[in-house]
């Protein structure tokens, strides 16, 4: 068969993805949310499930030091690297059943097309589930693919170091569940031609604007500080209200400010969503709280003069209404914007026009989230494919994707590998 | 020895508290800071020594089961109650030495006065110590005094079954200690003629005002409400800012109009000190937020109007900028003003004339803390001593009252348990 007849099949997929959330993860009916934390018991159970399927399909599986899977179909080049396909079946807390799971479960339905329709591609081609991509059990986001890429700061050690809320280390999850591999986790030892990633929007862009289908050109730049705010401890009952230095008082002044100041300047997006008091007591006037902010811009000089209008907003909230009060500002985590690979988006753009009208694409789409997509692009060709998330939920059980997106996705997914392929056949790419 | 020779000992009082702050419950040098929870060890091994001590002065020892503790003096009336001196041993976990300890100390000093110097009093002496005032332990400040009022909606049972964060039930740690005991926590059983405490102000008043002793004539009035603000969760990248309904950030909005109505209306004080996001992700818009509010003012419908003032306030955030927030109150506690005994009060009065000239004395002060004899007060006359706080510092390691203020609390606590006794005796009160 042709490669622009291969059709992948789209009642499949949805099957398998729906089945095996109801397996592994579900929250209690009749929510459809999920709670797949990495390397739990419910992530073991799917991994070992994609395991066995990937190997039916006649793949080799590799897992390495971080417990990423790399399921490949062979191809007859000898001197190219693997095509990817990866994202992550792990969620968050309290998530849906499409952030992530859906790359995973579409790369799948793609190795499944190929096989049965007994394609021989010119490169490899690889399914990769992504370790920890959420970062809600053990503290980092898109962990594994760091390690992978090299370029993250939290390296192989550090990352196997971390512990869980119950203390267990990161590395004895990995044993535990059977997932601490011999592959090196390392790009340069077990490298790929290029990345692909099918994800969900995650935000209402696609849906409000109409679009079925978004070609990623870049995920949005970011960065993350640790905010405190110092006051002095008091007797809720016996200090008088002007003699107050109250820090929560001024951390709320101050967290109103990075909301206002976002909209303002309409440079991009700042969140707070983490505070901690230092007094559990209510009778209680605060010595101290902590706070963090999330800065995203579609670039990173745009983080860098968000990030300088907020604080010069905290200054002048300090100076006008601190009462004592004072703030100290530390930078923890930042990932500059990814800008993904020319010929990846080409392949992506082609693919989406095979199968939907103009109309229904958005040629150019900037990732609002990260992703492990931002760490691949650092190493290797990467772009990814977005599809309409419904109200733009999502860290949520009520993330939503219709079935048919869920399977224009995967057919995008398909023909972005295969006509990448053919390029490199070609000697193009 | 008549009555109005009598001194108390001030170098003896002060050497006791200092030795037995530093043996049973001290935080580390060089702080002064004390951390003796209810029911502790520490808290043991100081009721173990002072029950000794009561019984060296051939005092009676009852403890009731509650675990406070009755060390009683005997009088020669047949017919009368015992006049009672009360305060607590227990602390914050970052507390000071004066806070409660003052005020049992100085009752012991009280009593060792009494007992050198051979007085037969008419009504007999109680010394108490009531388990439980800060409720840093065990939730519920002022606990047992409560109960023994009868008119706590916290009774015996709800206070036994109650857990520390160890999971400990508080009848349990009563019994690991020792002072489950058998008598009656019950003032109808276990009853009082009337009841005196001396405590350090902790607050800033009289040191300002240049006093060195006030008569307190009340406890103001406090409600505590639960607030709970309601978003709608969201992807800190993905949402767009005017998108978002951020439950941080209206809880934010409204912690700081809590402090801007207390300031503007001065009816009272208004206190946020415990906050909780849903989210324990830096990446979540929080769905929702918790906090606290807790009012004082000087009586109940002061409280009630500051109360009102704040929530219509909220109401006004609300309308103008709530981005489809909202909020919810719960009334979770709350005691009334508390209004002390004109015969206590005049006791105190006269008591303070002895020891210092008219311009050293506040002749009325409000309470702004809670006390045990908020408690005592709605079931037997009772009144207070204060005396400085350096700087107004309390619930805190720098919390200080000098060795001349605490002496001359315990004189004038010697002096107002003796004027009342004498009124007693001579039919008066």
């Amino acid at each position: 068969m042709a490669y622009e007849d291969l059709k992948i099949n789209g009642e499949r997929l949805n099957e398998t993805l729906q089945r095996t959330c109801t397996s592994w993860g579900a929250l209690d009916a009749p929510s459809t949310g999920m709670c797949r934390l990495t390397l739990s018991q419910e992530d073991k159970e799917t991994r070992d499930w994609l395991v066995m399927e990937c190997k039916s399909l006649g793949c080799d599986v590799k897992i390495d030091e971080m417990g990423n899977i790399f399921a490949t179909r062979p191809g007859t080049a000898k001197d190219r690297n693997s095509i990817g396909m990866g994202s992550h079946l792990d969620t968050q807390p309290a998530g849906g059943r499409y952030d992530g799971i859906l790359g995973v479960q579409a790369a799948l339905e793609v190795l499944r097309t190929l096989h049965e329709n007994d394609i021989t591609t010119h490169c490899p081609i690889t399914l990769i589930d992504w370790t920890n991509e959420e970062g809600a059990r053990f503290p980092g986001a898109m962990m594994a693919s760091g390690v992978w890429s090299t370029k993250s700061s939290t390296g192989l050690d550090a990352c196997w170091s971390l512990r869980d809320k119950d203390g267990v280390a990161m590395k004895n999850a990995l044993e535990q569940i059977k997932y601490l591999g011999s592959t090196k986790c390392d790009y340069r030892e077990n490298p790929l031609e290029c990345h692909f990633e099918l994800h969900i929007e995650q935000g209402p862009i696609l849906e409000r604007e109409g679009k079925s289908v978004g070609v990623v050109t870049s995920i949005q730049g970011m960065k993350w500080f640790a905010i405190r705010v110092t006051g002095v401890e008091g007797h809720s009952g016996t200090t008088p209200m002007p003699d107050r230095s109250d820090a929560l008082v001024t951390a709320s002044r101050l967290i109103s400010t990075v909301r206002d100041v976002a909209l303002e300047t309409g440079l991009g997006v700042a969140t707070v969503g983490v505070i901690k008091s230092d007094t559990s007591s209510q009778a209680t006037i605060p010595a101290g709280v902590d706070f963090n902010i999330d800065i995203r811009c579609s670039n990173n000089d745009m983080v860098d003069q968000l990030a300088k209008s907020i604080f010069g907003a905290f200054d002048r909230v300090i100076t006008e209404e601190s009462n004592g009060t004072s703030y100290a500002v530390q930078r923890t985590w930042g990932l500059p914007e990814s800008t993904f690979h020319p010929h990846c988006i080409e392949s992506v753009r082609k693919a989406a026009r095979k199968s939907v009208s103009e109309d229904q694409i958005m040629d150019t789409i900037i990732s609002r989230a990260g992703h492990d997509s931002g760490w691949t692009s650092r190493v290797c060709p990467t772009s990814m494919i977005f599809v309409p998330s419904r109200e733009g939920i999502s860290h949520n059980p009520n993330e939503y994707t219709s079935p048919e997106h869920c399977a224009l996705g995967a057919q995008v997914l398909l023909d972005s590998v295969l006509y990448y392929d053919e390029k490199v056949r070609e000697g193009k790419y």
